[in-house]
């Protein structure tokens, strides 16, 4: 899954990186839907390990325009782990108690302890995103926050935390579809929003911001994947793919016991 | 007061500097007194506008050896203000809880939102002089902070926090008079702790500590200052005169009201 992991510095131009592709998984759907369950399976074992061992924090996270699948991924690729270890940070537009405080306050509230895997449905990213697409802060304060933000991760990096970020990478087209798909389905009723074909007239802006949030704060530390996000089971494929091999890097262990067993005895 | 504020990359010996001066206050104790009174009146009114503008943030760190003056400083200075608007946090040893996540997570938490003034009793600055000189940490890991530490004033200060850090300068002596009184004096038991005498055989581990967090971390956006402090009102005259100061600089004003005052009538 390397190919989808982008260098630090490297120039990111989205029309070229196709959403659509399923590279490596000729099989199509249902050859990914059983990779995917294999995978969920090494995923649940992972974890138990990463909170056994407590010693490991794991931020995961999650950008994507409106229909990108950020919702979907965790549900796809998240079912089968134990909720006690895995935690979701939701976050939408700041509240008035937030916007008081500097932008990464209530994203630093949410970092993974040790032991747990923390999952940011939208982050401080939309800081530099949706904050500078819509002008709520001048160019002097947005163009700033790259910098923060790789000191951030490289703290958190520093003091334990693995980091994976993952941009759901889908195009107009896809999108068109899926919002259509909330109008025609009642049962997705509830989860469209008009205020979405307002955002969608802004893509190419959004573009070119995503763009600059892959070019600049894409770090040995804290790396992206653009994920090709237009076929969900190829997009569950490659965040679970890139997840097991982070976790398998670490080569955790269960804890030595600081007892022998064998002294105990049960009555 | 500027002879005390501590230039970016300054080498600093602190055997050099005089804790026990009180440079400028010829009239000795008496005129300080009067002079933090005077101040004392400017930093409530400045502290009112802070609160009622509602834009900036202000953060004050306080740094000492064990009886350096951080408890006696927030009461001497800060006994005016209104509360309302001035919060503090004390950092202790942390708990298992923030142990469980990054040394900046709690200091984070605790920083000021807009309007607010945050004085820090102790501060993330526990984690590279405590935590080295304990040896709590390896040196790998305690000497990245100064650059993590550096970055996350920045970020507070690029997004509206101005901070000043003051580190009260006592001797061995003085520290040696003040462990005794908290002996002899039947109401200064409470603040007698053993542990404190040990820490005391550390001194020159902790003066070394100090001076590279002053070195390194002193900077344009969050100045260190070495406060002379064995002559208690000679410390509190130091802080307020600073704070005065830099207060002043924002150049607040209470907000122009969104409504005409006269179109109003009360009955």
């Amino acid at each position: 899954m390397n190919r989808y992991r982008v260098k630090p510095g490297e120039h990111i131009k989205l029309k070229e990186w196709d959403a659509g592709q399923a590279h490596g998984c000729d099989g199509g759907k249902a050859e990914g839907r059983q990779r995917l369950a294999d995978l969920g399976t090494e995923l649940a074992h992972l974890q138990e390990l990463l909170y056994a061992e407590h010693k490991h924090k794991v931020l995961i996270v999650l950008q994507a325009m409106d229909t990108g699948g950020k919702d979907g991924t965790i549900r796809d690729v998240f079912h089968g782990v134990n909720p006690q270890g895995v935690k979701v940070a939701s976050f939408k537009g700041p509240t008035p108690f937030e916007l008081d405080r500097d932008y990464l306050w209530r994203v630093h509230l949410k970092v993974p302890a040790k032991g747990e895997m923390t999952i940011f449905n939208r982050s401080h990213y939309e800081d530099v995103l949706i904050a500078r697409v819509h002008k709520l802060v001048p160019k002097e304060v947005w163009s700033r926050r790259f910098e923060h933000i790789n000191a951030f991760e490289q703290m958190l990096a520093d003091e334990g935390t693995v980091i994976r970020k993952f941009y759901l990478h889908i195009d107009l087209e896809e999108q068109k579809a899926r919002i259509q798909s909330r109008l025609d389905d009642s049962k997705k009723h509830w989860k469209f929003n008009a205020a979405d074909l307002e955002e969608r007239k802004l893509w190419s802006d959004y573009m070119k911001a995503y763009e600059d949030v892959l070019e600049k704060t894409s770090t040995e530390w804290a790396p992206w994947y653009i994920v090709p996000a237009n076929r969900k089971w190829y997009r569950n494929l490659v965040v679970a793919e890139v997840l097991v091999k982070t976790l398998k890097n670490l080569d955790m262990a269960f804890p030595k016991p600081a007892f022998d067993p064998s002294t105990y005895r049960v009555d």
